[in-house]
């Protein structure tokens, strides 16, 4: 089997190894979020794809879901001595090495997709990690405080701010001239299934679906999303904060009206999210199925992978059916 | 009293350790040797530079004469990891994060002498370090080896192969459009000495010396220099093999003749070496002084400094001598 999964950080990670876990012997390719990146130092970190790289290599800081474990934090501090900003970025000593091979590389004319190949190279991640565009792309978030109205990175309103400023925008820089990386438009046409992880809507699954024809290549593709959103609050992170920016409200029911139809065609929803909402949780044309969506460790986000591919399956072998039509467990 | 002090690595970052110790209250310049910098992963390395400014700011290992006290080695572990080129040049994480700040800085535009003065703040090491040129040099040596006749970059030839391979020729490329750091010619020509530290006299004031416009500027100032050799051989380092690269014998009367006059006016000798050599050592107008020349601790260093600016001062109070005329130490 042929998937593609599009993903964010820490969710999509750890969704990603259940995914693996639950498809043994699938050719993965996972377009990996850039809109996070940020030039630190002169180097470039690409946080997303290497808690990708990390999570499924076996070198991540479990505890944390990002960074390298056993880290150490010698360069941040000398760099601290040295006066330089930003300090509130917290880069370890492990991570600093993947920042200054991929910077030597990226400066040496590679693009991001070879250099990524590269460092894969060594953690075998049993994926195609692919990042989902070559072209630089960069998250901005337009907040108001005491400097007044304006734009900063998203990992300055992420990290430092902890979102505790409200977004009035999002805006991903850099969107209008970004190209899919080679490999990312093959990878949808050949999938047998596409797969959204519960990533962050907005900032994660929201900027790859920027990038000019991914969308339109999923459209045409089978893809079953995991709702990010249980209970009505993220299972992690902070995509309320994210979602409130856009004027979406924080429900599984939101998030899949934000992703809207024809993209997704299956749902998964948590069961404490099942026919939640006014009109439930639902969007005509697609096929809604609740389970347990929280991972708690690889088995279970197993589980929630082998429930999303065995609709995605269901959904390709009933293709034919007229638009609009609810399978079993929808509403 | 307004100094000037040309400068290696390990030796003259000792020396100059106790010619502060030996000039409190002067002001002293260094100009710094930038032929052996390299860049490795991307980053800018400035190793003579860095053993001053660590040397002198405190920061340095003192057993290992170079890098930084202290010191871990994970991102150099990590890079190996990756299997990153070249895995020979021992960077700690500390030192790391020095050549990150100053890549980055040289990045944005800074030259080289700026980024040395921004990176100065942070170790105040009592002295104003520049190097000998903003422009890019580095230092080739010609060998003959299994892979035949070849030019490697010098650090590959003294690291690497620890000098083993006979050196054939030693070249500074890009010397002849390299022009003295701004700072540096007028330095010397406000400085009432000039010291040379026992730095090696090839690759480390020789190449200073090959920049234009710093030997003429040296030629019409009172410059002293302390031998690197002691007993025939020298007292750290390989001078020796460089030595012999370029025809020159391992004596503390071939570096005074390499030196040559008008250049130096005086010469400090190891006692060892007092009227060693066929024609004793000496050369036509060079006052002659011999004296205990190993630095054991910053005392020894502060007496070798102090012995160094005392002949200074007594040559410069007997300017206007014609010259050839042999002082009472000379021979």
């Amino acid at each position: 089997m042929r998937i593609v999964s599009l993903a964010g950080g820490i969710g999509g990670a750890r969704f990603l190894r259940g995914l693996l876990a639950a498809a043994p012997g699938s050719e993965i390719t996972v377009i990996g979020n850039t809109g996070d990146d940020i030039t630190l130092y002169g180097l470039q970190v690409c946080p997303d794809l290497d808690t990708v790289m990390y999570t499924l290599g076996g070198g991540i800081d479990e505890d944390q879901g990002w960074g390298r474990q056993k880290e150490t934090h010698v360069v941040k501090e000398e760099l601290a001595a040295y006066g330089v900003e930003p300090q509130w970025f917290g880069l370890g000593d492990r991570d600093f090495a993947t920042h200054i091979v991929r910077t030597q590389m990226l400066r040496a004319g590679y693009p991001l997709s070879a250099v990524t190949e590269a460092l894969c190279a060594r953690w075998e991640p049993g994926v195609r990690l692919i990042p989902m565009s070559d072209d630089r792309t960069e998250t901005h978030v337009v907040i108001s405080d005491e400097q007044g109205r304006r734009a900063v990175h998203f990992q300055e309103w992420w990290v430092r701010l902890r979102a505790s400023v409200p977004a009035e925008e999002i805006i991903l820089v850099g969107a209008d001239q970004a190209r899919p990386a080679p490999g990312v438009l093959e990878a949808i046409a050949d999938a047998d299934a596409v797969i959204l992880p519960p990533s962050n809507p907005v900032v994660s699954i929201g900027t790859i679906l920027q990038i000019k024809g991914i969308r339109e290549a999923l459209e045409s593709k089978t893809v079953v999303g995991v709702s990010p959103i249980v209970g009505g609050a993220p299972v992690r992170g902070m995509a309320d904060a994210c979602l409130t920016a856009i004027g979406v409200e924080t429900t599984a029911q939101a998030v899949l009206e934000l992703y809207g139809s024809p993209l997704v065609n299956g749902w998964l929803v948590a069961e404490e999210d099942d026919g939640v909402g006014l009109d439930g949780v639902g969007l005509d044309g697609v096929r809604v199925r609740s389970r347990p969506l929280i991972m708690h460790d690889v088995e279970s986000a197993a589980a929630i992978a082998r429930a999303a591919l065995d609709l995605a399956t269901e959904l390709s072998a009933s293709r034919g059916e007229p638009a609009g039509t609810q399978g079993e467990d929808g509403l």
